[in-house]
């Protein structure tokens, strides 16, 4: 008799943003004259750049002609997207990475929940808490979680490092050891960072205790220029620290950067000699990645690679100043409304704390029913999330403007 | 200390596909003059038809827009894509499918790879010999199979069904009962079809047995439209039996039946009723779906609606007239030349007897170092595969011929 796999049950609820998405759709169809401003899910509302589209085209007229078609991409993804990555994301960033240490992928959240699937089921996993809700699930769905406690909203053998106010949300070294470490910063849903000292301080951990460090560099993008030029700048990638490829991988996503949230693409780095238990990872997730994926489609690779081109390169840079834009506002506007907030400044996120020590969830219907607002709980990210909430920069200028007006009242 | 998942080392040599396109690398490399064709890996090389390319630019036109811009897909796919998959594929040929148990995907390989995940690992598999080697190695990957042994080239907690010359290539039932149950019709790599009372047998199998049956049905639209009026046709669909929403999961692919391999799109069938163990599938498998993937591009769905269309059809129709006559030029170009040969009718792959008892690697060195052709070991499918070969009806028209011209030599 064919059993499922039970760890699925010990999953509480459903998918954090599959349930915000269920409840916007059953509040739009009780209220159809209601003007929903979306703020909740971190999906992307500007078009994307014309360079884009250009390369778009054009890899789809290659598509219609003998030639030009191409079938089954290579397993890595093609060598053009590869090597620009490689220039452009690293070198250019003083790190010593190489075109066939990068994975392309569909993108940033497949990578995340698949990366534990080259790990065996008996190691411990630390995660951040508020967290994104991906690496935790992932691991349920493995079996390297135990059960569920729903009192205190925890899973018994997943170390929990808090992100609090007192610590500006960064978490503190676990005491107890774990054995892969998921970071993610810019934060994603805190919008706090880290600085290279503190992310020193990790790689530095990681390697003095033979633990993976799983960092998730998806919204890096959105760090401030500004930022490269002080004493402890905030890192673009994990790999900016000493040591880093004797212990880190590294995932990034062209959603956040470049608005691919409905292209799918992202990217993986596993540096080649990055070894535990003296084996090596890069052939363990290259055997993944041959076996149970089949590569991104070539247009979009395409699409990809103009991201990294002059004219492609300036139009990003708009559009996600126009986002950092909506950030401020959004910052600024909650501040004077006397709300306490934080991230939105090197992120796409806010952070906000709850007014009144209302429940996340109660905030989440307020907003939605009084202001017509939709945001993101935060304690669907976690315990440490409760009493906060979480707003994207994302929405367009004039909804990011009229959300804040609406809250403000 | 992290640790790896050891069942990967369990794993012998590389994925399949992967090492033959470094074996034709190398050559090429070596032989920079060579003429190589490609009969091997089954990739399409047909452009895009017409109607999918405007589909493509229209999309791609949209997403450069305010108002046309998508973000994240919705979790199962686009209702637009969906409702005509179930309208197209199944209603009109008489299978109960409807549009939310479609799961759209960026194609075939991924599901076939991942579907394993929602099932415990106390399940025993059972899978053709010869057999497409993802069920097998995701399933390694997982901890299902137990070890590998060299000398018979068997994992030892796996159920092997041989497909031989004897049978017709279709397996029996087997004596001991399994869990879950890999088949594939049309078959890759045998290129054999199993009739809609033989898959009855299946389906009552697993019925009574309470086992899944994980159907694989990419090829589907290579069978004859003359079969369905037989007294005993080709089935498209596992849907077509009696009883099989109860026991059955079908994988589908635009890659073999509109030239997708490049542009990612598959979709897997999850009946609602279907139960194990007093468990329902549907919202694991959408659990998955939402936790670990994030859909596929919203531009490539609209290339997949359009192979739906009216004018979409009738090109499809044609590129896969176009590689049957291929299959039809190998077929009785071999034939003729003296070979054992079968497949290749209702089917893309010919399934090919070595000559002389020659090993299936033996036979592939020889033909791509004598004829520079390209093709695919059988013993890379399973050990019942050992002097067999897979050529492909994918290459172009005066590949084909020619490639059928320097074998016969």
């Amino acid at each position: 008799m064919a059993r499922i796999n039970r760890n699925y049950l010990k999953l509480p609820g459903s998918y954090l943003f599959s349930t915000i998405a269920r409840k916007v759709r059953e509040y739009g169809e009780a209220h159809p004259d209601a003007d929903i401003i979306r703020l909740g899910i971190g999906d992307v509302t500007q078009p994307l750049a014309p360079a884009v589209i250009k390369a778009l085209h054009a890899a789809v007229d290659e598509m219609g002609t003998a030639e030009g078609f191409r079938g089954y991409a290579p397993d890595l993804g093609y060598e053009f997207l590869r090597s620009v990555i490689a220039e452009k994301d690293f070198k250019a960033r003083g790190c010593d990475i190489s075109a066939d240490e990068i994975f392309v992928s569909d993108g940033a959240k497949s990578d995340c929940g698949n990366i534990q699937e080259i790990f065996g089921t008996n190691n411990r996993i630390a995660v951040c808490d508020p967290v994104y809700p991906v690496y935790v699930d992932s691991n349920v769905m493995a079996g390297r979680t135990g059960e569920y406690d729903s009192n205190t909203e925890r899973f018994a053998d997943v170390i929990y490092m808090p992100c609090l106010e007192e610590n500006g949300f960064v978490p503190e070294l676990p005491k107890e050891l774990p054995d892969l470490i998921y970071l993610c910063f810019p934060n994603n849903p805190t919008g706090a960072v880290i600085t290279k000292s503190r992310l020193q301080e990790w790689v530095d951990y990681a390697r003095k205790n033979d633990a993976v460090i799983l960092y998730d560099a998806a919204y890096e993008a959105f760090i401030d220029d500004a930022s490269a030029g002080s004493e402890d700048p905030v890192p673009h990638s994990i790999y900016e620290c000493e040591g880093a490829k004797d212990c880190a991988i590294e995932f990034r996503s062209f959603s956040k950067t470049a608005g691919f949230t409905g292209l799918r693409l992202g990217y993986t780095v596993v540096p080649k000699e990055l070894m535990t238990g003296g084996e090596k990872l890069w052939p363990l997730w290259a055997r993944r990645h041959g076996t149970k994926f089949n590569g991104a489609p070539y247009i979009v690779q395409r699409a990809g690679e103009a991201v990294y081109g002059e004219e492609g390169r300036a139009q990003i840079r708009e559009q996600i100043a126009y986002y950092k834009e909506n950030a401020r506002i959004i910052l600024e506007g909650l501040k004077k409304a006397g709300y306490e907030v934080s991230g939105g400044i090197h992120a796409p996120y806010i952070w906000l704390k709850t007014p009144d020590e209302m429940t996340s969830w109660d905030f989440f219907d307020l907003l939605l029913d009084r202001y017509n607002i939709v945001g993101t709980p935060g304690s669907g990210f976690g315990p440490h999330g409760e009493h906060y909430f979480r707003l994207t920069a994302f929405g367009s200028r004039g909804n990011t403007i009229r959300a804040v007006e609406r809250i403000s009242k």
